[in-house]
This record gives C-alpha cells, structure tokens and sequence, in this order.
C-alpha cells in the first residue's frame, strides 16, 4: 500500500479552531470523495507554549499505489480537494512514503 | 489516546538504505521497548528526482496520554531511544497530535 503524508501550515488569517473546523467539515469531506483512497487520517498538532507550531496538521492518505495516488488528483474530486487548499493553506509539503508497522 | 508524529532527517553520511537499515534494526527495537507505547509505526520516505526529500522518515507512536509519553521518553529505556537518535538523526521534530479518522 501506498501512503501519501501531507504535512499542512495553515494560514496565519485562521485561528487554530477555525482551522480545526475548516478541515474537518468542508477539507476532508472532498478529499474523501477521491477515487482510490483506501483509508484517510489526520492529526491536528497541539501548539507548543510560546511558538508557532512548525506544522498544523499532518494527513496521511493510503492508495494501493501511486499510480491510483496519481489518479485520485487527476480526478474532478482531486482537482476540487487541491483548489480547496488555497482556502486554508498556507503550504503543503508531499511526502511519498512506505509504512512499517513497528508495534 | 494522545499521538507523537516525530519528522526525521537523516545524517547526511548514512545513504537511503543505510539509513532505513539502522532505523529497522537497531533504533526501532530500542524504541519499542518504552513502557507505555501503545502503537508504533514508521513511515521511510521515497526519494523524489532530482533533489533531497524534506524528511526521510516520519515515525508515529501512540500513548494513553501526554503524561505517558513523558513517563517514556524519562525511563531508561527512553533514555537510550533519544541517546541514539544522535547516531542516525540529523534532525528530529516533535509533533503532538490529536488523530481524527476521516475515512
């Protein structure tokens, strides 16, 4: 399985909550939509005391491989998923990965 | 249940494979064995063309709360853990997550 992690900084117009929600009620309801997800996670990071977290969320989006990653952003539901970022990103970072499952 | 995602980049003197090697055999059977780790996965990082990956791993590792994971990383064995990053890690960031599954 293929596993696409997406290290996300949120834009500085957002507050942590309306960040949060963003994600949660409009973001993640058209990533979903994608063909070919398997399994869609994401972890919203807790800021640490006196700074700037280094990232605001971290979502990981399994596929059977990067051929049907690939599709999934070509896709109608990826070209909206992607254009949504703008709304709430300030970066994204893409990292291809392979998981090992340790314990 | 609380979630530490942990950003890693490697010593630029070990390869991809050394690295990935060292992580699975040596690193990841030290960390295992912190009392209190629920869960722990590891993702390694494919290479992109043409240039370095902003990370070359991202490890995950679950507790019951954030007072567990201080328990850990303050035992011995937690000790030893952080003690070898210095041997493979050029870098390591900590972030403490909150997980949602979306799908």
């Amino acid at each position: 399985m293929f596993k696409l992690i997406i290290l996300v900084k949120k834009k500085t117009a957002l507050n942590d909550d309306g960040f949060v929600r963003y994600f949660l009620d409009t973001h993640a309801p058209l990533a979903k939509k994608m063909p070919g997800v398997r399994k869609y996670v994401v972890n919203f990071v807790k800021r640490p005391p006196n700074r700037e977290p280094d990232y605001n969320a971290v979502a990981e989006l399994w596929f059977d491989d990067i051929s049907a990653m690939k599709n999934a952003f070509a896709s109608p539901e990826g070209q909206l998923t992607q254009k949504d970022n703008e709304v709430f990103a300030e970066s994204v970072t893409s990292l291809f990965t392979d998981e090992h499952s340790i314990a």
